[in-house]
């Protein structure tokens, strides 16, 4: 496909599809905040609120408003949503609810911080784009508690019991490039580019595995690898995000080779063990010795780990200019587009099974928001057009 | 299929393919209990050993001693999984752990008592077939504990924060009738009638919805219906369950009517919702209202829901004598054996797609093991000789 062709595919989708289709009907103008579980055409589902998705939204028009467009629309409804955020999300202690009701009261707890990291990521791209430095001092305040939880011991219990088997995720490294990446463009602060550091070197050093050539979801505490169910597992869409968190990484180092090296390795692995020879697409979970997964949702076929793919070898071409990343790239852009986009309502389904067909016409769940999908449109086109993302 | 025929599938099903794939391969001889993430040939994936098996599997082996042979291996395999779940699951409290490592380490603890109602089960069945009357005094103790736990306020936190919306699960009162029916074999405290009649009570009162023709997986406390995601979420293989237990406790009590009435109802709206017209087979997750489910498996094909149909629709038919039943028996019974037996290296898969082709091939998980499978063929193999199971 010519350049101008994706350029245009990635733009009026994000303009003409993707957003159309969220706004207004997702945005909740009595209570706040915004609707997600939303049917094949839009009608809500639940009003539940699911709280990652509030602050991935808020993120998302905060950050079209300042690299496509200064429009006062994306502005208001990213402050609709960081508000929403503030007056309802949090609890006593400053850590935040996992999903709250339609009215705003809370709903559910989880132990992990990832409610936090994206609320950081809000408030940062709010702070940035209105100017209203106290968000940018919220969010730098909300990712130290970020910090201060994660690295006490005891403050968060873990889900295997540690005496018994210490266990790390590799879902906490890869938030906090993408918290930290995020606050760094609305602070000068150092703890960003530290903690970049620190969760690069772990993944690097803890998950990333060449015996295996993959990078394993749960290690031991200094990388020990279990062979057991969750020890083997690996989630190529995942890795395949930390891997261009990575690239972005090298990107606003000057092209740092260390990292572009890690980088590229970690996707082209991940892509390798997650591409599903026989059908097509990108597989949920893999076993890293090649045992049979027993998730139950392994192979089938999600739309987020498909965007993530497609970031993630645009960018390894557009920095090595290796034409293997394009192949690839085309390749999974390709089964994308020909079994994801909703042709009579718009926007993306988002579980299909293995083999292509339709898992679910829903077009939004607690999980499921505005942020792989527009991420995805808004990254590669301005890649194409060569601007800066970092 | 004839009923020689049929008695045939189910006997030799259970004693020369289900019982030879688990014993010996899945007995730990040097720590104890046994394995359950089995390959498909019975390779041990991982040596972690979930908690609720150790207890239905030690509750099938004595079970099976009293109704088909005093085999002595049984008896013994049943103390060795006795054994285990005494020495290695519990915690200081009197509360069992949700895994635990090959060693009996403990690996996992989840708020909910499905451990200690399986043990329950386990301690009672091995109790009433050794003799050994200290193990019915400590089911006792163990149902009496689940009892103290669930009926107090605060011990175990629910899932929602109750003060914005408080909910009850049918799990609950579907596993207490089951324990309670198999400590009943044991004991004759009364306190095991009570717990069928609250439970069963509360099941028709609270999660029997008439206006959706269907049993709900979680409602309010006095049966409030919710609509949202999991206040409409239905799981036609369990509510069949809850079915042929309301239809066992009607014949353990001279075939009451209103039980029958009961039971019956149950196994016909969730057969009717959980049926896949399209693919055949009985799907995992519907919603109430008709809605698109958002569970990711929602429309996979688990065998144990295939079990339960199957022994529910036999004894819906012994005791009605509705040729309906059989018909529906025949349907399910067909679409299963058509399948997930492994013609290769026996016992049946359990993840299917939608369409009935294989997801994973593995025979046991932290989910499945040797319960639902030996349980369906020793139930339905007796039902058709006559023999009495309650």
């Amino acid at each position: 496909m010519e350049v101008d062709e994706l350029i245009r595919v990635y733009r009026d989708g994000l303009l003409q599809d993707t957003l159309p289709f969220w706004i207004p009907r997702s945005i909740d103008h009595e209570f706040g905040g915004i609707f997600t579980a939303l049917d094949r055409d839009g009608t809500i589902l639940s009003t539940d609120k699911p709280v990652w998705i509030q602050g991935r939204f808020a993120w998302m028009l905060a950050t079209m408003y300042s690299m496509v467009e200064q429009k006062q629309e994306w502005l208001d409804l990213s402050r609709h949503g960081v508000d929403f955020l503030q007056r309802n999300c949090f609890d006593a202690n400053g850590r935040m609810f996992f999903s709250v009701t339609r009215e705003g009261k809370p709903l559910r707890k989880r132990r992990y911080l990832f409610s936090e990291i994206f609320t950081v990521m809000a408030f940062a791209a709010y702070g940035c784009s209105s100017g209203d430095e106290s968000f940018t001092q919220k969010a730098l305040d909300l990712f130290k508690l970020i910090l201060h939880y994660h690295s006490t011991p005891g403050l968060i219990s873990p889900k295997t019991i540690a005496e018994t088997r210490p266990m790390k995720g590799l879902a906490m490294p890869l938030s906090l490039i993408l918290a930290a990446q995020e606050l760094r463009k609305a602070t000068n602060n150092p703890i960003c580019t530290t903690v970049i550091d620190e969760s690069i070197s772990e993944i690097e050093r803890d998950f990333v595995k060449p015996e295996f050539e993959c990078v394993l979801e749960n290690v031991g505490p200094k990388g020990e690898f279990y062979d057991t169910l969750d020890g083997r597992l690996v989630c190529p869409g995942h890795s395949i995000e930390a891997g261009w968190f990575i690239l972005e990484e090298a990107r606003h180092r000057n092209n740092e080779p260390r990292l572009i090296k890690l980088g590229t390795t970690i996707i082209d692995w991940s892509y390798k063990i997650g591409w599903d020879k026989e059908f097509g697409g990108i597989l949920y979970f893999k076993d890293a010795k090649g045992l049979p997964p027993t998730e139950y949702w392994h192979d089938m076929k999600f739309w987020w780990p498909h965007n993530e793919a497609i970031i993630a070898t645009l960018l390894a071409y557009k920095i090595t200019k290796e034409p293997g990343f394009l192949e690839l790239h085309a390749r999974v852009h390709d089964w994308a587009y020909a079994h994801f986009p909703d042709d009579i309502h718009g926007e993306w389904f988002g579980y299909l099974h293995r083999d292509g067909s339709l898992s679910t016409p829903v077009k939004g769940t607690m999980w499921k928001g505005p942020f792989h999908l527009p991420r995805m449109q808004l990254y590669c086109w301005k890649l194409l057009e060569n601007g800066p993302i970092v």
